[in-house]
């Protein structure tokens, strides 16, 4: 960020020094409107993350299954969940799976196109695919999926399937991932694993 | 079935044309046990995949979904359900998902090392990743997912994920799986597609 803020000074700068002041406000407000775009999307990503890690430990600390959370919003809807795969057992009870199922349940629609999902950690190859099908667009995650199998989780949940759909997919970084990464560490030996 | 009953016989007459009789006992024993064996496992299967496709059908006549239907069994249990994506819609409610988490629920149990799983459809990528997770050790299904897609049903329904289990999979020929192929076309049109 700091980076592109740099070089949108360097260039407007260069610009005014070649006296082309109208290109050099024009191209300004640009990278201003960038800037802010970025950085409110920055804060949401960072909000619903943090909501979904809060899910991940809410489904350890009730006993419902296993620390894995899901957010799926637009601007007016949020539909938060976690994994419950141990709340009467059924093993596709998963954080993404449950989301998608209530989201399509409050909306009265099978199709998600306007929503993003926010996962805690990478989806298993399952969750991935109904992401795929309920054709949300847009996929933020925190841990990688191999901070899960790291505790003991089936290593078949960090295959990923074939990428074929026009889904965006954003791995989070900063604090909000460290935070993702620290729930299986956090939650580990605190829930049965089937 | 025919072929290898006639080979079985080939054997037998030509060692007991060479004075082998023990020999000739033990195999024509052993072919007459595997043919049995084979023989049931054939009916068994021809009888939940038909389970399977009529299933598909309720799916369409109750409006409840797409036509596809699954059964989930092992000697003891057997589950049987259809495709609910439209009964208060929900796109991840899958014939095969429907019915693991079925089991899952009516066994209390998570995993379902001793069943097998029929599907009267090549499972989508969503549901063969939830059959894998559940341990299900054999999956048999009638149809090919292309016969799906041509009726109009995403083309993804038909990219099959890795498949690293040690999940037996057989695709049904014969009488039962022409049934299975027709169920498309016999469904077309009285079912939404979203």
């Amino acid at each position: 960020m700091t980076c592109i803020f740099s070089v949108s000074w360097i260039v407007t700068l260069s610009l005014i020094y070649n006296g082309s002041k109208n290109s050099c406000i024009l191209i300004t407000i640009r990278w201003c409107y960038f800037l802010c775009f970025t950085s409110a999307l920055q804060d949401r990503d960072n909000k619903f993350l943090t909501k979904s890690v809060e899910e991940a430990y809410k489904a350890v600390e009730c006993g419902d299954g296993h620390p894995f959370g899901a957010v799926v919003r637009n601007d007016a809807v949020v539909v938060s969940c976690h994994n419950t795969v141990l709340r009467n057992p059924n093993l596709t009870a998963h954080a993404e799976i449950n989301a998608i199922s209530e989201a399509c349940q409050k909306l009265n629609q099978n199709y998600l196109a306007d929503y993003e999902i926010y996962a805690c950690c990478e989806p298993c190859p399952m969750s991935l695919v109904a992401i795929q099908l309920s054709k949300i667009k847009r996929l933020v995650y925190g841990a990688k999926a191999e901070a899960a199998v790291a505790i003991g989780f089936d290593p078949s949940i960090a295959d990923a399937p074939n990428q074929k759909s026009e889904l965006e997919i954003k791995k989070a970084d900063g604090a909000v991932a460290v935070t993702a990464e620290q729930v299986f560490e956090n939650a580990r030996g605190k829930f049965l694993m089937s």
